[in-house]
């Protein structure tokens, strides 16, 4: 159920003193050079990590990984950035491969130094526990405020032969969807072209992780990346086509299944709601109103409350910066129908109460003026919310 | 203190039973027909008061005004538009003027029909009530879940004689900056040509009532109002020029202080900030910028927290959509500067704790690329805020 399911990798994890307690440094490694893709935050604040791991895959090509967490390693300047690069250098001198092939990812407090002697012994500790079944220490070591590690995996066939992809990931708050927003890592012994690999990671970023928001706040370290070792006896997808196909699809589920996970461990949350918008004009409009829907500080205290509050739905649609005639608009709260036309309808109001219930609660907006659609997952907005982000750093 | 400050204007408030309990009708009315300017929601989703008084303020004249609180009247389709008229036209027929002499306006719950019966024998009520002394009790009336009623009054001199602007609102959720975010309702004793009054209305609007943020979700029936009776004895201002400056920096001056009063009674408010962004090549970005870290619910949590969790701050920046070079960012706490060229500075963190204990809190951001710039109140996430939001309509 890891990152070391599919042939080819091994892991592990050390507790090296970043965070107060627990794991907190984890390596992932090939037997061989990989194929590799990453996509990565679009927010202009990009921490050094993510600047070292989106330069080093401009080849297409990783060996390993590293990670930590309990501190971001963003707003450090030229020290972040030396920091960052020097974690790469180390697990590569012990690998035997050009620092260029090792990827590095960071998360926890903004703003801080890594502390780099710890960091050191950390990768040391790390290197001499790799293991085919670390998968499940190295996912719980890159956790901050999650309760629990996400892992998955997913197993296709291609060319009769088993191919499997494996995933881990953190993230419970700053997350909203702009590209990769969190840190996911996926692994798999298919063989795939680094292009062709770029583009399914893309494909199942885009119908996941990137439909997700549990706070509307874009981290500065998102990051998710997929490393394929071609260890399995499947044929390499050399070409667009059937294999290729399959492979997205199952990719896709891996990050469905990845993004799930994040939106209901998402800090202090209570409730899980999925927001559709159909019959839009195009698919940007549809997404851009059901991302401010999802992520109306109004909606989401109504959610948690179980109170079926849907004017606030229509309230957050009319402010989403879309054209759209509302009085062409249905709204319906699971399967109760209460609006159309834009006002109220005459519906059961206790039925409307046992739809908030429902998990997922289901809000679907019907435009009425095309044929696009878009969907987003977000969960409420609790106290305990606000009690873990009120002193963070504290 | 009030609406009824300037001369020329009486009003009254009555409690018909559209809240729970107390006062939830006020009514303002001039002696003779104003001039009047409104400014309304940018929402898609328009509330039928909001249609109505917009058409009616199309002359610029008005004689009086009717408000409801407990029912937005919003979401409503014909029905709600037909009983927004029909509050009008009683209240005109009573006054002896056309309906299109009178504005309506609502705040409450969205999607829910007004109780007709109530709200007539409310207004028959209010109306045996019209006093010079009514101001306060018209304040309290327009009130959800605000504590405490906002109102102002600002002097100012005209030509040697003595001008009077008074103001009332309502807001402590839903509040956005775009245009006006809230009921706001200003009079005033001069006299002032329609078209001078609007643009007075708009210039202090914009740098007061669209410039703070309690949650980031703009209402549907957000209006601010003014009536000018032209009762004081200064000369009429019927072009532009000092006097005109001279009343348009009074009102400004009036729109602060309610938009003051508003985001300190935000809803679960225990702290306020102003966030400045300078040095940005244009004012829309650097009021983007401001909007959205005022909007960032984890800076708003580390707000509540007194935590000086600054990379949240760069972090919200980073994701404003706005071009951004962050090696030239700045970021100062109160009077203590955390972060230069985007990276953290050697700073002391028990200043920086202490800077996020003043009243307001200052979040300064210098971009260092032109000299545009931008502000925003906001206030802190609180449990407090997720209280009431989770059951507003249970």
């Amino acid at each position: 159920m890891s990152v070391t399911a599919p042939a080819g990798f091994r892991a592990a994890a050390s507790a090296c003193g970043i965070k107060p307690e627990g794991l907190d440094i984890a390596l992932l490694v090939a037997e061989r050079t990989c194929t590799a893709a990453g996509v990565f935050t679009t927010n202009r604040a990009q921490a050094a990590p993510v600047v070292v791991a989106r330069e080093h895959l401009a080849a297409g090509r990783a060996r390993a990984l590293v990670v930590n967490a309990g501190c971001a390693n963003a707003a450090t300047g030229a020290r972040g950035l030396a920091d960052a690069r020097e974690m790469t250098a180390l697990l590569a001198h012990q690998l035997g491969c050009p620092p260029a092939e090792v990827l590095v990812a960071s998360t926890g407090v903004i703003g801080v130094h890594l502390p780099m002697q710890r960091v050191r012994a950390g990768i040391a500790s790390a290197l001499a526990r790799l293991d085919r079944a670390g998968g499940d220490a190295a996912a719980r070591a890159i956790l901050t405020t999650d309760t629990r590690p996400k892992q998955t995996v997913v197993e296709l066939r291609l060319g009769g032969e088993s191919v499997r992809i494996g995933a881990m990931a953190k993230g419970s708050g700053m997350i909203a969807p702009h590209l990769a927003t969190l840190l996911a890592f996926f692994t798999t012994d298919a063989a795939v072209e680094a292009r062709l690999l770029r583009e399914a990671l893309r494909a199942a970023v885009g119908e996941s992780l990137n439909r997700i928001s549990v706070d509307g706040d874009t981290s500065t370290n998102d990051a998710a990346v997929i490393l394929a070792s071609g260890a399995s006896a499947a044929p390499a997808i050399l070409e667009p086509g059937r294999d290729h196909d399959a492979f997205r699809d199952a990719l896709g589920e891996a990050a469905r299944r990845i993004a799930g996970l994040i939106v209901r461990d998402g800090e202090g949350v209570t409730r899980v709601a999925e927001v559709r918008v159909e019959g839009a004009r195009d698919a940007d409009g549809a997404d851009r109103i059901a991302r401010t829907v999802a992520e109306s500080a109004l909606v989401k205290t109504a959610l948690g409350g179980g109170d079926p509050n849907w004017g606030r739905v229509l309230a957050a649609l009319g402010r989403a910066g879309v054209e759209v005639d509302m009085s062409g608009v249905n709204l319906y709260l699971g399967d109760v129908w209460v609006a159309e036309g834009g006002a109220v309808r005459d519906y059961d109001e206790a039925q409307a109460r046992r739809a908030m219930l429902e998990d997922p609660v289901r809000i679907r907006i019907g435009l009425g003026e095309g044929s696009a659609a878009g969907w987003i997952w977000t969960c409420d907005l609790s106290r305990g919310y606000v009690e873990i982000n009120a002193h963070y750093r504290s």
